[in-house]
């Protein structure tokens, strides 16, 4: 067999043989680091290609396409084109299949024009997917040497759903090795970057989705979430999120990393520029029914009452409690001062905003982490010695690291090199997860105490990572995000605002909680991410997907109008 | 510490105490086996205990209660008195707490008497709970002499939510010590019998429920289920069920075997001499919000629509599969019959009866049974030795044991002795256990092809268990039970007929599929099992609780009015 290194360049290779050549630009400079205005400035799409994909409410394209003013083919070329730019730009592809993308559109553009009826709720629709959503006669790499020429003979239940609701899969999406990073790097695809600032990551692991998403060359992708691998990037790169509890969205037949893990579970969920775009999909999805399809998926309707805030007073006077600091790693400024926006938001439109009090945060996260490696790492090794390819130890680049300050995550002392429990240890530790949970759960009822409304606390506010993106190699920090997936709390992101140097100064040293609260303080620096998205998490109820995303919704149009009294 | 022989002696001596002297009868001769007719007969019941007690229609009681017909106290106090007749018919209680219960009972009386209102939808109804159940300052023995003098100082979710309910739990049942065995024997409390027939059991491990209800001593019941354990002695004690999903009902707090096990989770429900009893309960707990008070209960709401079958038609024409044989236990005659009534009556009733195919039954069966024992045993070891007391290793009796033509259990010989599996093996086994999820849930939804309705089948009727109740040790099938926890379908279990030893002739061998399923053949005798209930299951689709309710009320009116027509 080929060494792997050869298998590597031969794939990468014929990667950049299926971009279209007429679709190849002028590559910036590698110094240039911002690369957000090249799709307006590189001349490859139309007036009316840059007026589809700037279009970010994704009811609005839909409302176009069902309305025949715009086509799915010319929809999905333009997208396409600026998918094909964004890799360029950021390295965030890995399927890359237009012809196959087109055809799809043009059958849809023609029942369309046949029977005047749309084939589906996401009629036309593009939609970028992860590297792990197996699409038959396609590869499923997914990060790994090893998936190389693996063409999958069916399709994952989500691609099923999704044409059967009428969408285009046009792109899949670049993802690290073992799915179990804060960013994006492998062997096959390489490095993905940020397109707010190459220097940067788009966080990981839907990093591909994240830089993408970012700079418009979709307009809805698919992403999963195992400790924060949706939110993540949606944070690093200025997008909207949601992580739906355990199996509420089909993970059936998708390509997984620690596959048979069933303790703390990798979910899907959208990612957009518009919270439009979120509820559209996962409405969508959830109307199809994809218990029929989907043996583990939740078999609960999508509830219009619950959308609607039932169980929330209706969304009148709403009562958010804040995160400011979850006790393990203080915020960085912009973070801060994203949340003291946010509150000044919700309160100026009527809602009350608590201080949250973080409840047993580092034992959650440490049983989450213990959980993860329960294995001794088998699975990463196994997957890696298919092809021969090495284990990535380090997400830092061989060459042009930032000077970093930190030698070792704090998760590896906490955890401890991994260790490959047996079933009973691992019971123990599933014990452990559901004292947590019941813990933490009657911590959060007993806010009811606490806010005037008759009720706990509607919602979290907090940050999704400490920071906005730090330099490759640098994402340390999942604590913030890890707590829902081992609660399993429903969580949005949604953007808040952006890193500004003249604003975001640097704090007086704090009591440091531990050495990665300490280098994190010491790697704020707001020239290196004056200008970054700065994004927060709202963490709602376990299988509340609905009640979230209307809540986020809430949060965006108070912070919409804050903005606009607060510019005027 | 007092050696455990000694700790059992005195706890039994201690239960035998908390019996209300007045209230023990004069015990029928050890060889008089059916001991049914031993509460109208002994005398301790009044003619109005007798009504209240045989009153099996649950929303007739909870009306009467509700409308001061009948009070809390008495109503109480009948089922209290009849639990204690059968406590010495057939050894099905654990927690004797007269003094408690009538307190709540006098409690929730005084609360009608002075606001006019009651307590909750359960108001004044006596209930049941498996020795899991914990409730604040009794011990939870569960099977384990080291559960003596444990006692709890809070509540489970479930007895929380009883409270809330206006319910009053009044005696706590038996179980098999390990809770995974389909007989109730421990070494704390001994063997619980079947009152049909005091020579066969009565099931397990809910066995002190199936006994309790099916000499009416209690109106309701609450049991559990891993692999059978609600659903074996619902059919041997001739009672109804519900086998909910996982984590439908909330089972925080309640102590369990195996705990931390979530890859096929027990799940709790009712237990009871009539379908408006499993209603009554399941919408009861559910309209509770669970969610609430137990992290891991599901958040989806009872839903008429569903109860009025929405997904089937609105229940006017249903097309059942009738699983005759599932390949691996040929049913005995009983059940067979049991099987044709059902079909006939259904039939007569309007709807549709195919046969359904066994799909892959025993690798799905083989997949749980395996998973039961990844940790190869250390739990039990470990819960023995707090005390130590043996292990069980067979429910045969020291004394007077069926002549068995059983040696080993086909599951032994299937999955080997228990192996303490790694956590990567365990997760192989998920994979495993997902792909034969989505094999069966296929293979259920290609029945579209043959229904005629439009749908697929809307239910599955299989045998509970391969024969009635059997003599003590001898019960070693599991497999028609299990397929419904390993895909986790809503499963009930109604009582169809008794055996009848005019009818059930011995049918002429056929060729064996097993050692075990020719054992089973082998033990057939009508007069063995003469008068013995028969039952069958209705298996609906995961998390589909509403729906197999209200299958299972079509099912038991067609067979009313079946018997009806056809004895009149």
């Amino acid at each position: 067999m080929t060494d792997w290194k050869t298998r590597c360049a031969q794939r990468k290779q014929a990667q950049l043989e299926s971009i279209p050549k007429e679709w190849l630009i002028n590559a910036p400079p590698t110094d240039r680091m911002n690369v957000m205005d090249i799709p307006k400035e590189c001349g490859l799409l139309s007036v009316r290609e840059l007026e589809i994909t700037e279009t970010v409410d994704v009811e609005v394209i839909l409302q176009k396409l069902a309305s025949s003013e715009w086509s799915s083919v010319e929809v999905t070329t333009a997208f396409y084109k600026r998918a094909i730019i964004a890799q360029q730009l950021t390295n965030c592809l890995t399927e890359i299949f237009v012809e196959r993308a087109l055809k799809r559109a043009r059958e849809l553009d023609e029942i369309l024009k046949n029977t005047g009826k749309v084939s589906g709720p996401l009629h036309g629709l593009p939609i970028s997917l992860k590297d792990q959503f197996t699409m038959k006669g396609l590869e499923t790499i997914m990060g790994y040497v090893a998936g190389i020429g693996q063409y999958a003979d069916s399709d994952s239940v989500l691609v099923e759903i999704l044409y059967e609701c009428g969408a285009v899969p046009f792109v899949r999406t670049n993802v690290p090795q073992t799915l179990m990073w804060g960013e994006t790097h492998n062997h096959v695809f390489g490095r993905t970057v940020n397109p707010y600032n190459r220097y940067l990551t788009a966080g990981g692991s839907s990093g591909g989705e994240g830089a993408l998403l970012a700079i418009k060359g979709s307009p809805l992708g698919v992403g999963t979430d195992i400790g924060g691998s949706l939110r993540i990037p949606s944070a690093f790169c200025g997008l909207y999120t949601l992580r739906p509890s355990y199996e509420r969205l089909p993970y059936c037949g998708a390509a997984n990393a620690l596959e048979g893990q069933e303790s703390i579970s990798s979910v899907l969920g959208p990612m957009a520029n518009s919270i439009s775009g979120v509820k559209l999909f996962t409405k969508s999805i959830i109307d199809a029914k994809p218990w029929l399809k989907d043996p583990m998926a939740v078999r609960k309707e999508w509830s219009d009452r619950e959308f609607e805030l039932a169980y929330h007073g209706g969304g009148k006077k709403l009562c958010f409690g804040i995160m400011w600091d979850n006790g393990v790693v203080r915020p960085h400024p912009p973070l801060l001062r994203a949340m003291s926006i946010t509150k000044r938001a919700l309160e100026a439109a009527g809602h009350i905003v608590l201080d949250w009090e973080p409840h047993r945060h580092l034992e959650i996260y440490k049983n989450s982490e213990t959980i993860f490696v329960a294995d001794g790492g088998e699975d990463y090794r196994i997957s890696c010695a298919l092809s021969g390819e090495p284990l990535i130890e380090t997400m830092l680049p061989d060459e042009g690291a930032h000077e970093t300050t930190l030698e070792e995550p704090y998760v590896k002392r906490l955890v401890g090199p991994p260790q490959h429990r047996t079933t009973y240890e691992l019971w123990n530790l599933h014990k452990e997860k559901r004292e947590l949970r019941k813990s933490h759960l009657d911590h959060w009822e007993s806010t009811v105490s606490r806010t005037g409304t008759g009720r706990p606390i509607d919602a979290i506010i907090s940050p999704a990572v400490a920071y906005a993106a730090v330099p490759h190699g640098l994402n340390s920090d999942s604590f913030y995000t890890t707590l829902c997936n081992a609660m399993d709390y429903a969580t949005s992101v949604f953007p808040v605002t952006f890193v500004d140097a003249t604003l975001d100064h640097r704090h007086p040293p704090h009591e440091f909680y531990n050495h990665e609260d300490e280098a994190i303080y010491n790697l704020y620096d707001s020239g290196l991410f004056d200008g970054c998205p700065v994004g927060l998490q709202l963490i709602g109820r376990t299988q509340e997907e609905e009640a979230v995303i209307a809540m986020t919704e809430i949060v965006d149009r108070a912070l919409r109008q804050y903005k606009t009294t607060n510019s005027s």
